[in-house]
């Protein structure tokens, strides 16, 4: 599709770009300070869960349903109703379940850590590999890709297509490259892309070939109850299951957390694998901790119950956040519907919307944001490296921000994209002279 | 001294032998299930800290001093008022505090693992080096040789004297061998032989010239404000001061936790250092969280608030320990006093008593014990690789059990240490016909 702006002359482009800037500079005037760098839940979803607070308190007791004391040392893994909530929600069994504490970001980190120092289930500790390399599907998620950077894992870029990760490519890799050891994957509602991977996707993950004995599929399920329509929730395939029936047991590491579903950071999150892997992680973690925050877990165990409980929970984040999802897709359609002029996701559930502009425009629209008072992702944060081949890609996280912000936002946002493209191909011109 | 049975004839040592083996196969025939194993608070400890569960609900505000609102995303370092409240009890400034969740020992461990990967302050990571070393004061703790182990870091003894560790042996091989990049320490009521290090101890390892410059103290002060009786408390120097002023200002990482002041693992844990070490932490954590659980370190600041609210809790903690720690003085004097069977250590606080058989005597009064329903610490648990060279320490823990089991395990273990070194006098006699 051709935009807006190639077929004008430079004193069309010029004048445009006067206008343009005119606005932008009203805009500036404004003094704004908004953000919709993150995805936080709004003070407004955060109430919702306050009740979970009033479940446990001194009149009540502290006992796990198999009697163990929660206030006190010990329960490595997890009480038994706190594994049971995490497994119903993850669609998997308890035991294949581990509580952690705070978040599964950090799970992922030890994880990884321990994958370096000690190996996978008996393999070589990473450490004393040449190299290590995990597959980014991209755009994806920073902080994951900031966990491998950090230990010097070599990143290769895959596509995000449609379905999921182009898993031609993937398949290539993994079967050929004893050094791909991982590959990071937010399987549905995609941080950022809004992404479902499809069955045949999962499938298809499910049925690798690793020329690697140690490489898992890091599967970061952060989104999985997480729909803005509930009425509608997208079912994908529990890879757990998939992979023990293609003959891969051991192949994949399933992560989970109440961040965003009861308080980000003072929640449970859970790793959910095989018995190997169960027993591997274990042998760390007993060297770790003597046992996590079992009375969190007591207290998200009483509050959610299962699934059912988490549902309903979720339905009340869902009529928040719906709203300001649809307010996005409202202004961005008035805004550039039909300029050419970029591309965006209107995701079925997660957290976020995947914006491209023309090549070339995205770090130079972030910062026009920025200093128009209105902080984003930083643009390449989606990229490995933080590098962004096409300087095209911006996450957009509506969440945070009350619902009147976001639409004034998102004006701005369409502003500054056109008038960065504006700017574009007037260069172009310049060029060309 | 000498022993009350080397002088004894084979026939009275017969006859010895029989009288305390029917005592002990008497104690067996009762059937016991009692556990004085680990440093666990009890039951009745922990109904002191139900009042803090009662300091957040669903109707009061949630905003740390600073505005921020702990139920979300962020504040990686901690609240204001939980630095405050760590870096009171801890006797340092906010500034030098990061709060962490769960326990300490994760802290130590997530420290090690950064030194082994990443190095210490832009040094080489561990992994990278031929060998690296620790020192460790023995007796010890058990979990802190076991993450040494872990990661294959050589562990190396030092004798504990009555002021600290052999402080001669210490200052050799820290400024001697560059590979020495650690000795593990728990300053006050040590773990397990209730040692206070005296001020010269401390002054002397503030002004240790190490070869290594990523060589540190890892000074685990678990144990500082658990006094036994709280109007005479012990006072030892401030080492990250006392460093600074030696010129070493580096040189110390000091670890705190409210495990056992409030819920064990359940609290919030820190670890306090210099700026440079603070940096250098922060930059693994902010890879690694996105934020620890604030909501529990609201709930801490505000029923505490600083070191005088945990000062009067510590009293109520004391209160229900000292008779049971004067309990196993009493029962072990009565017992085996003036026997020349054994000595033991007799505590201000923390939650240990040390005891030392005759040699060679330790592991089969551990099995015995555990053959009469009492379980104790493993024999050579409190020495790296579980090996004590004299088999002759033992660890008692009697903070957990009633009073009356403390005392029925007590009288027990007497009986059981008498047993057993008559059997090794026998032996004597065996081998020398």
């Amino acid at each position: 599709m051709k935009n807006i702006y190639e077929d004008l002359s430079r004193e069309e482009l010029q004048k445009e770009h006067e206008k343009l800037e005119k606005q932008y500079r009203d805009y500036q005037a404004l003094g704004l300070k908004l953000d919709i760098s993150r995805g936080k839940p709004s003070p407004e979803q955060l109430e919702l869960s306050m009740p979970i607070l009033d479940t446990l308190h001194s009149e009540v007791d502290y006992l796990s349903e198999d009697g163990f004391d929660t206030r006190n040392y010990g329960a490595l893994t997890g009480i038994p109703e706190a594994k049971r909530l995490m497994a119903d929600v993850m669609e998997t069994r308890p035991e294949n379940v581990i509580i952690f504490c705070d978040s599964s970001l950090n799970i992922m980190f030890d994880l990884v850590t321990k994958n370096m120092t000690h190996g996978v289930m008996g393999s070589k500790p990473w450490y004393q590999l040449p190299e290590v390399k995990f597959l980014c599907p991209v755009p994806g998620y920073d902080r994951h890709f900031a966990i491998t950077e950090y230990f010097g894992i070599k990143m290769i870029n895959i596509p995000m297509l449609e379905d999921g990760p182009d898993m031609d490519l993937v398949e290539k890799y993994v079967s050929e490259d004893p050094l791909v050891k991982g590959i990071w994957c937010v399987p549905k509602y995609s941080n950022p892309t809004g992404t479902v991977y499809s069955e045949e996707t999962c499938f298809r993950f499910a049925r690798l070939k690793p020329a690697a004995e140690d490489f898992r599929i890091y599967w970061d399920n952060a989104y999985n109850v997480h729909h803005l329509d509930i009425s509608r929730p997208r079912v994908i395939p529990e890879l757990i299951e998939e992979c023990r029936i293609a003959g891969n047991p051991d192949m994949v590491y399933k992560f989970g957390s109440f961040s965003k579903i009861s308080f980000p950071g003072s929640s449970i999150a859970a790793l959910a694998t095989s018995p190997g892997n169960i027993r591997d992680v274990v042998s760390q973690m007993q060297i770790q901790t003597i046992g996590h925050n079992k009375i969190n877990q007591l207290r998200h165990a009483r509050f959610f119950v299962d699934h059912i409980g988490v549902m309903n929970h979720m339905r009340r984040h869902a009529a928040i956040l719906r709203p300001k999802f649809e307010a996005v897709q409202e202004v961005l359609n008035k805004e550039l519907g039909g300029t050419g002029l970029a591309r965006w996701t209107d995701p079925e559930g997660g957290y976020f919307v995947s914006f491209d502009t023309l090549p070339g425009c995205a770090k130079q629209v972030v910062k026009k944001m920025k200093e128009a008072g209105v902080v984003m992702t930083g643009a390449g944060a989606t990229f490995p490296y933080g590098i962004d081949p096409e300087d095209s890609n911006i996450r957009i996280a509506p969440s945070f921000a009350e619902l009147s912000e976001i639409r004034q936002a998102l004006e701005i946002f369409g502003c500054v994209v056109k008038l960065v493209s504006v700017e574009k191909e007037l260069e172009k011109t310049d060029r060309s002279k």
